[in-house]
């Protein structure tokens, strides 16, 4: 049998396992396990009955076009239903900004190839989406991060890193942002400095990449809908592509989210969609737009606070209840993220192992940030698992990490 | 406003967009024209009404997991289906060497990025499929182009253009083909010179790509399918990634096709995956492992032979009746494509708009060579329109023909 090995270019070589893809795989295989790992929605919420009843009427509709091959761009009723969607956001979109995409992580993607040459910078917030980190990893961009703090990204240390790249001779081409409930920390930046992006963006003569899956997700007690308001409702000089998903109001399952980009832009990402894969499926770009056109959607959103609040209430009096103040968190205010912290000179990667045998994973907060640090965080999702499993899931973690300090203490003494 | 297309890199500026969509785009916006452009299947043979009880089923079944995430790799149990399906074309295949892909033009775009470095050489056939060639150009692959014969790929010129690159020092890394039916041509690549062709890679230490979304759609009346057994059921040394599809068979709107490649390629082209789309949709993937279970792909598939089989017969007959000896062809022994020469000196690119203006499109030969000739050629697809739509639109091919050469006879006198 030959190497095969040998036949990899370079990119190939290169690329990086998901961290949240590999607790996926690892979820697949073994039953028992509580997760807390990959961000998926809970699917207790999928409306298969509606669904059902969409599809069975698309399918008997009589317009065999349903099944057929779709413009690269999307489903138009579609593409005018999500520009819809925008305006209630604060955006204004026309067909010549917007594209659907085989979920966000397809946009991230294509980004990165139509926009980013080896070597160019992208500023990430420290910790940052690691399925955002791979797509601009995989271009060979060179990745800076940017502190957080309450209110999201660290302004100060913004001008910071680019006054340090700048007098390095470097600029940054694109900051790379997840405003509401940011995967991984749950956090929100805070409505005046959304705006301060803006200027600085202008000012520096870069993009910004708004990554925006859960904005409609917030939590009514301690959030509104006004603190979700995106940059790209106030971009007047076009600055920021933004990105927005089906994948957490309807299901991840059909693979849609869209994009809107300033139009020179979105007709070279429709180009490169081409090349990827031609167009997103037809079926599942169909019943989202049936999904919106029948009201299903703006049914649903109100169900999925409501629901998700709950499960982040299970999970922080869990934690309080198990942990006292061993663990720390900054409280989640929507989104599927709880993002905490051990005691110091823990490490949650090497605790993993001892998690897993408890029958609970979770991931290592290290593979968000581009910088090495970390090693103390764990990213918890509280959306999937049902309520008594988050429950038992917190009892578990609770276990491995007294199980992993004392075996720390054992070693050191 | 900002003049963005300084942002865009190197390769998102060089990106082309594909004749085919833009055939496909065009056709959207003007509802008149018959269309033999894009190879899309007949929307008429899509199985709706058990596609509709498939989906209701799965969707009321109690598992809301068919719309959820799934494995990069693909559901399982239709892993397993493919790899029966495999099995009945003569190839081994077990999970560790199989993906689902979201259509085969993601499995293309994906091996483009774990294959080729910036000047790597592909040899592909002139001419050949232009989703193939675009995501090879995409990742700056050096593109050469191998002669094709009545029975295929010319392996004289295979091994004269391979000597020409050793000599210059260089050596081709893959050769990309369409074995069955290829697009554009609708040849057949001959059996005994499959075999020689795994000869040739196994000498030359390169990989075959094979792209074989056709080849359950021969002609019974001058095929058989033992003329379509794949490259790959001979492979001992495990030098062909072979793809295929469900996009020609059951719809192109599910977006669900395939690859089989040696396992340590596949296990980097997952890691691509993850970050191209996290996963191929979740519902399409399980309705298309349905219509496997339930024999509805196997009923399927005589149906479609006679279906198209069919209406080459009438696209045949009335390419004869309206053009006589002005065009020639190669007669389509299965597929999608006939693929027509008109006399020297016209140009099937610049006689397109005069086609548009009678009312019908097709692709023009040029995009599939990748060395600049092909000028004479159109692809006609006969897949798509109803019989009397090819009659129509044959008649009106004939008129735009017969304008296009009367211009050209009063220009040059």
């Amino acid at each position: 049998m030959i190497d095969h090995t040998r036949f990899l270019s370079d990119a190939g070589r290169k690329m990086q396992q998901s961290e949240i893809r590999k607790m996926g795989t690892l979820l697949a295989e073994t039953r028992h396990v509580v997760s807390f790992a990959p961000g998926y929605p809970d699917p207790e919420t999928f409306a298969c009955r509606e669904f059902a009843e969409i599809a069975t009427e698309l399918l008997l509709g009589g317009d065999s076009h349903v099944l057929q091959y779709l413009p690269t761009r999307g489903h138009k009723p579609l593409l005018e239903a999500i520009a819809g969607i925008l305006a209630t956001r604060g955006i204004t979109a026309t067909p010549e900004h917007l594209l659907v995409t085989t979920g966000s992580q397809q946009g991230l993607d294509l980004l990165a190839r139509v926009l980013l040459d080896p070597d160019d910078i992208v500023l990430v917030e420290l910790p940052s989406y690691t399925g955002a980190i791979t797509a601009f990893r995989n271009v060979r961009a060179r990745l800076v991060g940017v502190r957080q703090e309450a209110d999201g990204i660290d302004l100060d240390d913004l001008e910071r890193v680019t006054a340090r790249l700048t007098a390095e001779g470097r600029r940054p081409r694109l900051l790379y942002v997840v405003p509401n409930f940011q995967n991984p920390t749950g956090l929100l930046i805070g409505r005046p400095k959304r705006a301060r992006l803006l200027e600085w963006a202008d000012r520096h003569d870069a993009l910004i990449v708004e990554d925006d899956p859960y904005c409609d997700l917030y939590f009514e007690d301690v959030a509104t809908a006004a603190d979700t308001r995106p940059i790209k409702a106030d971009d007047a000089d076009d600055r920021v592509i933004y990105l927005s998903s089906f994948s957490k109001t309807l299901a991840p399952g059909f693979r849609v989210a869209w994009m809107t980009a300033p139009a020179p832009l979105a007709a070279h990402i429709e180009i490169a969609k081409q090349a990827a894969d031609l167009c997103t499926a037809s079926l599942p770009q169909h019943m989202v737009y049936e999904a919106c056109r029948r009201g299903l959607l703006d049914r649903q959103v109100p169900r999925l606070r409501r629901h998700y609040q709950h499960k982040r209430d299970v999970m922080e009096r869990a934690l309080c209840q198990a942990f006292g103040s061993t663990l720390t968190w900054p409280a989640p205010r929507g989104g599927f993220f709880l993002w905490a912290s051990l005691p110091e000179g823990m490490d949650a990667d090497r605790m993993l192992a001892v998690a897993v045998r408890h029958g609970v994973i979770y991931v290592a907060g290290g593979a968000f940030f581009v910088n090495g640090t970390g090693k103390t965080f764990l990213r918890l999702s509280f959306a999937t698992p049902p309520p008594d499993g988050i429950v038992e899931g917190v009892r578990r973690l609770a276990a491995a990490v007294q199980e992993a300090r004392d075996t720390e203490t054992a070693t050191r003494s």
